[in-house]
């Protein structure tokens, strides 16, 4: 079996290693969350004394133009295009996932609802362990157009092939499941989708900055995602949409604020939407929180998305070999695809007290999370997960189980 | 006629003058433009480190709970309610004005649909002068719900009386204007639309913070406003919205996300608004800006908004006096109504050169803004405005005007 000082062996060996430095990770603690709420760069306490300091405080009003903040969703957005496959020019980061989401989903239908000659089309395909706040918004837009719209939820996405047909409008889906890991074929499912007519709008909330990505190669619609996780933006950083270009100039959407005007400060009382991908700008973005996001995004420039994704594959590779050794005695059950093509960079478990063993684990420092039901999560992030790290994270799981080590009657936090 | 020595008397008389130590302005700047970005209160750039080194980068995920991130929204609300004469509980600091424009605006209308027995109420009454985003949501919300939802739009408040009628569902005002600086009387306007069965949502960008605003006691049904002007949240700051109570319970929206949900973390797929304002959340904040929100919040806690009010007709009064006294050989015209009743806290003159006079008082570090058409704005922030700055603010123009030392072919800036 597999000793610490194997692990440590692996990262002697890592090309990404250095790369931990550039964050600033707490003592004592192994942070295997990052799918969650990525780690703080280092850069980003500067820049947001530079913002504060001197764009807002010194420059006031006039750092909309000479410190760039107008056209950050476009900066920042040119800086995330290669990570996804995407072009420069095809990105805003701006709002949130759920809106952002909203305006793709809108769009779609919009597109389909001028392209249908014959029947209407009025289903939204997705899965019903999608992230919920995705449903929600799909939910909202479809009962509030009132037009017929339903969603359709598949179980699994074996089930997809049998659920996308020729009412199907849209395939709503996330590309790493956020609780299950599994990664999806996105190029397989966009011809899929497209072979009867429908239209794709991806989250990539779970593997933009995770995995490689290749928007355009795989032939995808819309896509949205969060900046937050694996891409270091900071707590709640905006988020990010993309059109395919051969969508952006019927792309519309109903959040038509003055953002995505063509000519904001010309203050015209109608609206004219921008032309290209700023039209799925809505309000006044919060710059604090917006800078920030560039100084996650500058860190993907020291490697590649490639040499991440290998890196990633290993270290889940890893924590799962180590996790059925050491634990085998205990009723854990891997609710991630083994299959290196279905699987993200989180690794989760069942286990039926798996909410108090999960605060077992974050009390001894390793921070994992829960989602319900049963389910302890593992994110590792490749920028600065180190194999060391994932060995004594399997160590203190295997202790608290082997011990019973864990309060069956706590408290649960409000966030879980 | 009056000299600077009198309006540095005022300045030793005044007892809101040590407020402006709280605020961290730039050498040889007077800084007459804190109704389109405030300046930074000091202790935004410690809040800003304790967020970004202890909260994030340190305490991680845990701040979710441990910090309070979640529930930032309804705590920056009950610091906002006194303000603006609303009980606390009943606003969320959340998402952009414009966003949150649109689920006002959607929560009446659908109040609307569900209360009219008889004929559907369709129209949506505002001011052809409110800011152009807010038109621009309404028409993209009343264009996708393609129900016969029309603007009706006044050239002039004075026309509501004759706008508002039995087809009204919705009278949508901006409460100070953001060009003329007009000030409607929102209880008056109030009283005029519930008498014909109609509903009233105001956008309160330019009053929160800068003058009484009294929404339970004028009986206002729903409100909106940004946090990054006189409340001086920080550039692009997390905006709020306030539903009366009476209708908080039947609030209902498209924009549906996970952080409006009654059980966020349940991770229900079906979506179930959360009790009371929450259910005005959607997706998840950007934490740095929102946490900084409360630097500005926390500076009206040595004061109060009757103060703040004098003080602020006391700066408008000297500016407009000391313009007409000094600039009187010049083509400038008043566009802010002289009454106190119908004035906010920023002054307007029109000028036929108004971008390059503009650009020449910037330039000398008079920082006011422009606006189209003609249009030269300056805002007075009572918090952090001497009275000696309108004394040296109208010296500047003065002296541009009379030496007529201001570039006809400047190139223009992107924002203006």
């Amino acid at each position: 079996m597999m000793q610490r000082t194997d692990a440590l062996t692996l990262d002697q060996h890592d090309l990404l290693a250095p790369l931990r430095d550039q964050f600033a990770l707490p003592d004592g603690v192994i942070y295997l969350d990052g799918n969650s709420l990525g780690a703080r760069p280092k850069a980003a306490l500067a820049r947001a004394q530079q913002v504060i300091e001197q764009e807002w405080g010194h420059d006031l009003i006039r750092s909309w133009n000479q410190s760039g903040w107008f056209d950050l969703p476009s900066r920042l957005g040119d800086l995330l295009a290669p990570l996804i496959g995407a072009a420069a020019g095809d990105i805003v980061v701006t709002d949130t996932t759920s809106l952002n989401l909203f305006k793709a989903l809108a769009g779609a239908l919009q597109r389909q609802a001028s392209a249908s000659t014959s029947a209407a089309r009025r289903i939204i395909v997705s899965e019903r362990s999608n992230f919920p706040t995705d449903l929600y918004m799909a939910e909202g837009l479809a009962r509030w157009l009132a037009r017929g719209y339903q969603l359709r939820l598949v179980d699994s996405p074996d089930e997809l092939a049998a659920a996308i047909d020729s009412d199907t409008a849209i395939v709503m889906l996330t590309h790493v499941n956020y609780r299950s890991g599994r990664l999806l074929d996105m190029a397989a499912i966009n011809q899929m989708a497209h072979a009867h007519g429908a239209l794709t709008v991806w989250d990539l909330a779970h593997s933009a900055g995770a995995l490689p990505i290749d928007l355009q190669g795989d032939d995808a619609d819309y896509a949205v995602g969060c900046t937050y996780k694996y891409l270091n933006g900071g707590p709640g950083a905006p988020a990010f949409i993309w059109v395919a270009p051969r969508h952006q100039a019927s792309f519309d959407h109903p959040l038509s604020g003055w953002w995505g005007h063509a000519a904001p400060f010309a203050m015209d009382p109608a609206f004219v939407p921008a032309t290209g991908i700023r039209r799925a700008l809505c309000g006044t973005q919060p710059v604090v929180s917006l800078a920030l996001v560039e100084c996650g995004l500058a860190l993907f420039g020291h490697t590649s998305m490639a040499a991440l994704r290998a890196k990633s594959l290993a270290l889940t590779d890893l924590f799962i070999t180590l996790v059925e050794q050491r634990c085998a005695a205990h009723p854990l059950q891997l609710a991630t695809p083994r299959p290196h093509a279905q699987r993200g960079s989180h690794v989760s478990f069942t286990h039926p007290h798996g909410y108090p063993v999960m605060q077992a684990l974050i009390a001894r420092g390793v921070i994992g999370d829960y989602r319900e039901p049963h389910i302890l999560r593992f994110g590792f992030t490749p920028l600065y997960t180190r194999f060391v790290d994932v060995w004594d994270a399997v160590d203190t799981l295997a202790h608290i189980l082997d011990q019973q080590d864990y309060d069956l009657d706590g408290e649960r936090a409000l966030v879980t």
